[in-house]
Order: C-alpha cells, then sequence, then structure tokens
C-alpha cells in the first residue's frame, strides 16, 4: 500500500473532487435561497425606489408655496398608497399624501402631518420646508443596472429583501453538492434495534450525513452494507446515479473482510495510508465518473477524515467560505508520534487549548466534547504548555 | 400615542413573548436534529464502548505467553467485527482478530498484523505486547449513565455521531418558535406581476420570514394584507391558530389606512413611538393569546425592528445563542438625531466601521450591502472618526 502525507492525499482528492466546482449555477425560488450562495452577479433590473414617494404621511406641497408660515393651502384630494391614476400637483395647494405614495408632479416637498392643520378642505402648514425634503427620488437607493450582489454572496435575510424589493422571483444560486453515503460493516446495526453481541450501533452513517449537510451538501441516499462485496457493490452503484461524491466508511483498513478494498482495487481504486491519526487508512476511487472517498471505519476517523479531506472541497462547491484555522496556546504539553500528521480533540477553555481524552479513534464521545483539532504536524513530537498550535475548529 | 425608549419597548416585547421559552421539548428523530438544542441533559444509556474490543487487525493473544519473542502460538480461529458467538482464550493461543471485533475474555493485548507471520494454522508473533495494548476496554470512551451532552448543547454532526452510538433515534430538541408573518399596504404585490403606477414589490414578507428562519425559527405562513380590516383581520385570526408569535409590516403610523393600527386598537394592542430611528412606530397585541409585533413597513424599518425586538427572544426560544453586540472603530465622523437611538448601517473595513449610505428607511440595497448595525445612543448627536462604537452583527 503505498504512503502519502495529508497534503498528498488532500491534494489527490482535491483532484479528484475538481469537478463539483464547475456545476453551473442553480434557479431556486428566493424564498428557498436563505443560507445559499449567489452563482452569478446580480444587477438590479429596475431603480429603487420604483418611482418618486413620500417619506411621510403629510401634505405634498412646492417649497415655493410655503416659504412664509403658516400659511394655508387647499386641498386638492388624497394620495395613498396604492395603484392610483397619476395626479398632478399644481402650485399653492396641497394633496394628502401617504408614506410611499406617489410624489404628485410639480410638488417637491412634504410636510410631516404633525406639522399641520387640517379643516374644511384647507391644511394650515406650521413650518416651512426646502425642496427635496422626505421626497425619495426615484433610483436613489439604486439605478438600474447597478451589481446589487456580487456572485458568492452568501444571502442573509436583508438580501433577500432587495432582491424580492427589485422584483425578483428567482436567483440562481451554488448548487449544493449531492453526497452519498455508504457505511460498511457486519457489526453495524440500526440505533433501536436489539444488539446480539458483537454488535454495535451504526453512527457513521448518520454522522458523515449530517457533516456533509452542516457544509452545505444535500444528502441523496444513506446506506450501509455488510461485509459482502455483491451488496456494496449494489448499494455504490445506486448511489453513482444520483450523487456528485460518495463517502464510505469502513473497510479500507488491514483485516480480513475489507469489503471497500476488496470490491473496488479492481475497478482501479487507490488505497493509501496517510500518515495521519486517527484516519491512516484512505481510498479514494471514481466509478462512473463519480469520485469516492474511501474513509476508515472508527467513529473518531471517519469524522476526522471528512473534517481534512471532504470538508473543504463540500463548501467550496457549495460556496460557503473555508472553516479558517486559527492558533492558541496549548494548556498542557503533549506528545505525538513522529512521522504522523496528529489531530487531537481539544477544546478551547480560559487556560488555552485542552486535549479532551486520547488520542484512540474509538472515542466518539471524547469527539463530541470537542470542540477543536489540534493540528500537529508530523515531525513533532512534543510541545510544551503554552506553546502557539495550530487548531482546526469544528 | 405613548413614547418609550428602545430599552422599555423592548423589555415589553420580551414579556410578550416569554411563553415562547417555556414551550416544552419537542421530540425528533436524530437524522433531522443537525443544528438544533437540546432540550434536556442526554445521559448515556450504555457503555461506550459497548464491548471490550479490538483497536487492530491482528491477533487477540495473552500478554504473559508473548514476553519472549519470537514465539509461535496455534491460532484457534477468527473473530471478525460482527454478530457471533462469544469464544474464550486460552493462554499460549491466538486468536485471528479484526479491528472492532470483540476481545475473547482471556485474552489482554493485541499483536497488530503488521508484527506478526502466519503459516499453517500458527502464528509468529515478532513484538512483545503488554497486557491492555490495542485493547478497547468496554466503557473507556464513556459509562453508562454519564452526562453525554447537556441541555442547549447545540447539535454538530459530531454530537450526533455519539447519540447515534449510544444507540438513540430521537432526541429531545427545544422547539422551534412557529412564527406567521403578515405584511399590509395596498401598493404590494408580489414578485413577477406586472406593476400599476404607485405599486411596489412585496419584500417584507420574504424579509421577515427569512429573518426568523436565520435565527431558527419555522415559518408557519406569509400572508399580505390590503389595507381592509376585514382582509387583515381574518389573516390574523388564521395566523394565530398555528403560530407562537405573529409579524406583521406596516399599517402603524400616522397616516389614513392604517390597518394594523385600525384593525388592533379596539383589542388592546399598544402602539408606541419608540425613540429609534428607524423603526419608530411600533406596535404589540395579543390576539387569542399569541402575541403580535407589529413593525412599520418601511423596508429597512421592518428588518431593524426584528434584529431589535424579535431576534433575541426568537433565538433564545429555539435555544440559539444570543448575537452578542461588538465594538469597532468608526471610519468617518457621523451625527445624529438627539433623542433617537439610531440604528446606522455599516460595513466593517480595515478603516474601520463605515456607514452604507444614509439613514433613510427605504435604502434597502444600502441595508444588504451593511454588515452590522452601528447603535449610536438617544443622548448622542456627534462622534469623531476613531471613536468607538456599538455594532450589532447582521
Amino acid at each position: 500500500m503505498t504512503t502519502r502525507t495529508v497534503e498528498q492525499h488532500a491534494q489527490h482528492v482535491a483532484e479528484l473532487l475538481a469537478p463539483l466546482h464547475t456545476r453551473p449555477g442553480e434557479e431556486i425560488p428566493l424564498g428557498e435561497a436563505l443560507g445559499r450562495a449567489l452563482a452569478a452577479d446580480v444587477h438590479s433590473p429596475v431603480d429603487l425606489p420604483l418611482f418618486r414617494n413620500s417619506q411621510m404621511d403629510g401634505y405634498a406641497v412646492d417649497a415655493a408655496s410655503i416659504t412664509t408660515v403658516p400659511v394655508m393651502l387647499p386641498v386638492r384630494g388624497v394620495i395613498a398608497a396604492g395603484p392610483a391614476e397619476p395626479v398632478t400637483h399644481l402650485p399653492g395647494t396641497a394633496y394628502r399624501i401617504m408614506t410611499g405614495a406617489p410624489v404628485p408632479p410639480g410638488a417637491d416637498a412634504i410636510v410631516p402631518v404633525e406639522d399641520t392643520v387640517t379643516s374644511d378642505g384647507e391644511v394650515r402648514i406650521e413650518k416651512t420646508r426646502s425642496a427635496g425634503e422626505f421626497v425619495r427620488e426615484r433610483g436613489s437607493d439604486v439605478r438600474a443596472g447597478t451589481l446589487l450582489l456580487a456572485a458568492g454572496s452568501l444571502l442573509a435575510a436583508r438580501h433577500i429583501a432587495v432582491l424580492a424589493a427589485v422584483g425578483l422571483q428567482r436567483v440562481s444560486v451554488r448548487p449544493r453538492p449531492r453526497v452519498a453515503v455508504i457505511t460498511t460493516g457486519a457489526e453495524l446495526v440500526d440505533a433501536g434495534s436489539a444488539l446480539r453481541p458483537g454488535q454495535i450501533y451504526d453512527s457513521n452513517g448518520i454522522a458523515l450525513a449530517s457533516s456533509a449537510r452542516a457544509n452545505g451538501a444535500e444528502v441523496v441516499s444513506i446506506a450501509r452494507s455488510t461485509d459482502d462485496p455483491a451488496e456494496f457493490r449494489t448499494l455504490l452503484a445506486e448511489a453513482v446515479l444520483t450523487a456528485d461524491v460518495v463517502l464510505t466508511s469502513g473497510g479500507v483498513s488491514m483485516g480480513d473482510f475489507e469489503v471497500v478494498k476488496e470490491t473496488l482495487s479492481p475497478l482501479g481504486a487507490q488505497f493509501a495510508h496517510v500518515a495521519m491519526q486517527p484516519g491512516g487508512p484512505q481510498g479514494t476511487a471514481v466509478v462512473n465518473g463519480v469520485p469516492v472517498l474511501n474513509f476508515p471505519g472508527n467513529p473518531v476517523s471517519t469524522l476526522v477524515s471528512f473534517e481534512i479531506f471532504a470538508r473543504p472541497d463540500i463548501r467550496r462547491a457549495a460556496g460557503l467560505p473555508p472553516t479558517e484555522a486559527v492558533e492558541g496556546p496549548l494548556a498542557a504539553p503533549l506528545t505525538s508520534v513522529r512521522g504522523k500528521r496528529q489531530f487531537l480533540r481539544a477544546r478551547r477553555t480560559d487556560t488555552g487549548v485542552e486535549l479532551v481524552a486520547g488520542p484512540g479513534s474509538h472515542l466518539v464521545a471524547a469527539m463530541a466534547w470537542a470542540d477543536v483539532l489540534v493540528d500537529v504536524p508530523a515531525d513533532v513530537t512534543a510541545l510544551d504548555a503554552g506553546q502557539l498550535v495550530k487548531v482546526i475548529p469544528l
């Protein structure tokens, strides 16, 4: 079996997953676009505001007619917000006008209702206003043709608001990568089943599916295979029909019943020992043009494999920003195995980065209690308390 | 109309929304629990590992039999991972064993396959091992009864993994607050419709719904009313049948056609002028026991009202952490209106907090371009470049 560094295997996986990044944008209803990334720039098809309108409830006037106050003006009518035949302002008169209603041509200021007294078809204006006051000019927010939101923008409520305001019903967003998950192992049973000796509950299926979803993927299927190659082959053939990438767990190690390795090796899969802990045994294949990543089956190995090898490209494909590694001081000294890059489970606390339990790849509860992976380079064998280490947020 | 500070109105809204926080937990399938908050502590129902098992593919031995190496041991059989009748180890013999398979009673160490040579029913062991090596003891990750995850934990993939590993099919999570949205205004039409003079596209419905969803709510309905009180009353009556809280936009100001105010005032609603910009006119009501928050209709006022008054309690009800305000230096001086707390749209840039366009509550594109609200206290009228201001992330 070939040996690779983490960087070499990550590079190899990135090449396999490259087709995820060239899928065309997907047109979806705006109401479903929250959290998605725009696939293309959006230019405004219209001016905003769409028309010159009132910022206040009050009276539309021409400022020249109210330079001396108080002044009485005849009220020619009411302009409500809503569809209506346009009217024209006559100097020396006023229209009662509501917020958002079109300001009639000829009027150039709004007197807020608080500064007026109405009586018998006339309004008494008590404060002067300059031309333009409380008038929202057409296009004063955005002009038709202006770049509204750039490709890649992650759509929050305020972005959806402006896309709706310019009248868009649908937007083109980065497609979610479609992920299929297949776990393997004769020992795996569903939660809720009675356990026979030697059996355990399958956690990798739901864990990989949740990891994929949390990073922007759509999970198209979750399946489980025994160690029977025919069964695994059938599940894989189904998975590649709908998935952009298939993730498997288990069956890639040194045992007698390595169903993934046995099935995929004849199909040109690569199985490598990657110089890392956890997650050493890794495989990759391409089946019917679909990349297949074969992670080891220990629950922690599976989750760490996802974080290191799958997460970056799945996030990028979905248009999500990368998860940036940060630095923190170790709360206590640690030792590491020479020649293997270690990803140790830890928590960030007030006293620094504290390891959670040991390095065992079966410690799935400890993994749950961690909030970072400490990334210890392969050539480091010991670190002191207080030394800065690279940590990968989970 | 009464006048309130932002703090007073926020306190009033918090009292109205208090029932959101006492709803019982909701039992959901684990596969749907990603991102949800646990409603109760979860203690492990089982030990993890469930049984003593092998960490390696190799040979199960008793360490006392391999103190001198190399040594040949007869191989009594193969223990695969998976359901099987338990076997017992005899000193001086070995079982071929796979990762995850039960270690037979009597055996206390695993010799990795790499350190062995097999021939004709015997295995040659080339390295000594201490008792316990590569054996995962039952309960060494977590013991039955141990607190696995505390109430309030936000479920990420690794949490779902451990919950699955201990055999849980369902978890009790904080229920999503059910939000209904009703926008009002005769001027509003659906995106895609032809616009008549005076009409605009409704953006508040989708904006409030997206804001609610982004903060953990389930949106049960989005409706739109004209300025006809009968229509609004009907929509409201429908909304309170399924919602925990109803959000409305528009119809609360000083105009002639304030449908929300007209409809709800006789029902004991409170309408207040809150000393803030944008978002001054605010209303609240309780209809059939369901709290109703009445936001003003300008798109920016609506969004800011949600952020200031609805977001904190909706997030808390869903079990999401509060959005913490942070501080940043102003990139340029600004002025503010005395007596009103201003929430100015701004971006955080390398040069500091930069305002995006002006304070107008119709500037919905500018709102989209912002990533924070600058929170300027009511008694502040001017701030210099470089002064630290409180900013609320959007």
